[in-house]
């Protein structure tokens, strides 16, 4: 295990930590309209210490990496997440390590863990998705998402593709939010169909599986009688008289 | 068989009585608006004798449990129903025992089972859901689900996650049904899909299965041909004058 | 064969020719307004004809039955159509068996055979949904589908689950046609992504099946030379001077 | 390989470079409003040039197919095109070679293959019927897609089944537009969910080959036992003093 590898899985925790942080310090302001001036600085300010870790945490992999143009070619959403303060909400991606972590911690069947995942990605990617749009939406000429009420209900009826139109994103910016949960939502509409599919495709195996069993032992016991009647037939052959 | 397994088997036909009692004791006033105050008054009565009724059956599973920490833990829902009437709609999904058993008396393929339960459930879910959704929409400003037809066609377009938008709810109660209703509307499609994809893939595995044996029933005769002209060639030598 | 398969049979072509009559009949007056009088009473004598022989059909299939307590229970919705024709809608699925003689003649893939069988079923549906819906919406108050054009367009936006809301029946048996039309999309939706998913399973297996048998091989070749070894090793000891 | 082929072959890449050509002059066109005069008949000149360049590529594939009629057949789309110029956002279709070029060099999982040209795409697919739409309805009364803003949110709100319904097509053109792009959803929809289906599958199939090889590898363990203790009975019984 190089340095980089171990780098990674000791900052793990304090990754999702700084990452709940960051959330924390952009939520905060967006859903607490009466915050007083106080809060908001000391808010801001946590997000920049947050910011400020993530970017240490980049140089700090970059050094440890073995070859550097590799690590930065793979880890290009990291770096724009560091030069561009504007794409902050994909930052917050990376607590979803939470749900990794707690998957892995727990030893279910496969098919149970792609629900779980796929429930808590759900839920995360819903709440900070109706957050986005709250922020991007509200203030906007003929905006109708105005309460984190609406933006909530927003996103469940986006994610499910239900789209009723009773609420929808007005602006650029809440329409690049809208795609992402509408992609999001059909990415995981297939999981849930396909965990389905493979458990029935699993239980016709299994049976088929017992059925070619019990040809296979039919085939045997047949091949045995046969062989034991041309042993007897042998037999009766070399004792009769000559 | 523990006593539990036991109690539970004996009052599962009564409970589905007593289910059905209470979402007659609920449904009925939604439905019927120019309903008469006694029989309201006997409608409540019915609502209490069945929550009653299933606070004594959890309190009677508790004490034939064999392990009660463990028995609490794994039964939280039919806690929260008995503490919280608010949850009162939670319970009626104990009706659904009612499919569960024609489901087990009649004996149908796996597909053909869970498809009859996917379209049972759906009817019951759509059912429940637009009763719910009227007695919570009904009356509110803004509302647009005002009749029972209109609550069932809502409920159709949700489920289906077809979603015109002449209908949803305004309410934050109306939402959270139809959450609900949207959810079971994406694991029900989920279900159809998988069903008939396991028939696809079962029935190419069956083709595949019987071009496999034809090739190993060639390879068997291949085998023998070769064994006899082996002997043949050796009773040849045999009998050659030496 | 019975008699029953060998009428139905040889009546399959009969009955298509007369549920495309029918179809005709009920069809032509909702799409062209401006029908005289003379046309309108011979599309209604040939729609009575047409009722006439399905109902000659049903009663001779009857008399023809070995048990005719069991054709009864098995062909409800038949009788249905020939007791109440306001069902005549349901007779329309019977100009399917088209699409099923087709699919019959022609020999290809499983797969191939359910893709061409779901798009046939789809357009079908959706060309008399759309009729169906025009003929019950037009003219409703506050109706929003009044041309057979945004009848076909409100049946494709309806079967594929997009759903805008800028056309939607009002009435209730439009309301019931668009339940149709949904299902039936539903259905067709996962009749196609199920065809997509058993063929990328198929492919797998193909791979795996090819892998198993090498590794077969290889086992059956080690098997060979461990015999030969063997046997050699015999023949020197045997050559050995004793 | 025949003369058809070969001339297929090496005709590709030129074929992409025409068809983008001609994707330019008729997209160019539409989304640069204020184009001044000389440009617009550039582009137009441009889009005849890529006319005439796919008609005589017809003509001489028409000329090497070894059997005309057949080709004839088998090319309907390609005549059509050719013959109507109204036809020409089919043509774009062509493009989409790029796609498959792309992917024919890269050598990924068939999986990986499989999704990658499917969100290449869906990219194209809502790109190209972004600017059809725009194209046929900007302009038309009662329209509300009237900026490449709105046609693209439009376009991915309708390949994703969403449909909100604050904009949609109204004239007849944008509507066939439409009813490819939600067709085209619905099956990309379909390989996605596809994917991860088989990816389960596959998954549970090898945990379960791999139950079965050990279970025959014991069985085959059994065997040898049973005739090693078989052999040294035997061995034991000559041993014995007679």
């Amino acid at each position: 295990m190089d340095r980089l590898t171990s780098w990674e899985r000791r900052t793990r925790v304090a990754l999702i930590a700084i990452g709940t942080g960051f959330l924390l310090g952009w939520a905060v302001p967006v859903l607490a309209l009466g915050l007083p001036t106080p809060a908001h600085v000391a808010l801001w300010h946590l997000q920049v210490v947050c910011w400020a870790l993530f970017t240490a945490d980049y140089l700090i992999r970059l050094v440890l990496a073995p070859r550097r143009l590799s690590f930065v070619l793979r880890n290009v959403p990291a770096l724009l997440v560091v030069l561009l303060p504007l794409l902050r909400p994909l930052w917050l991606l990376r607590a979803l390590l939470l749900v990794q972590v707690v998957a892995e911690r727990v030893r279910l069947p496969l098919r149970v863990r792609a629900v779980v995942y796929v429930g808590g990605t759900a839920v995360f990617l819903g709440l900070v998705g109706s957050v986005a749009v709250l922020d991007v939406e509200r203030g906007a000429p003929d905006a109708n998402i105005e309460t984190i009420g609406d933006a909530l209900w927003w996103s469940l009826v986006t994610m499910t593709t239900v789209g009723y139109g009773d609420r929808f994103p007005v602006t650029g910016e809440g329409r690049l939010v809208a795609a992402g949960l509408m992609i999001a939502g059909i990415a995981l509409l297939g999981v849930v169909t396909a965990a389905i599919a493979s458990w029935f495709v699993e239980r016709f195996e299994r049976t088929a599986a017992a059925d070619r069993r019990t040809e296979a032992e039919l085939a045997q016991v047949t091949a045995e009688l046969v062989e034991l009647r041309r042993t007897v037939a042998e037999l009766s052959a070399r004792l009769a008289p000559r």
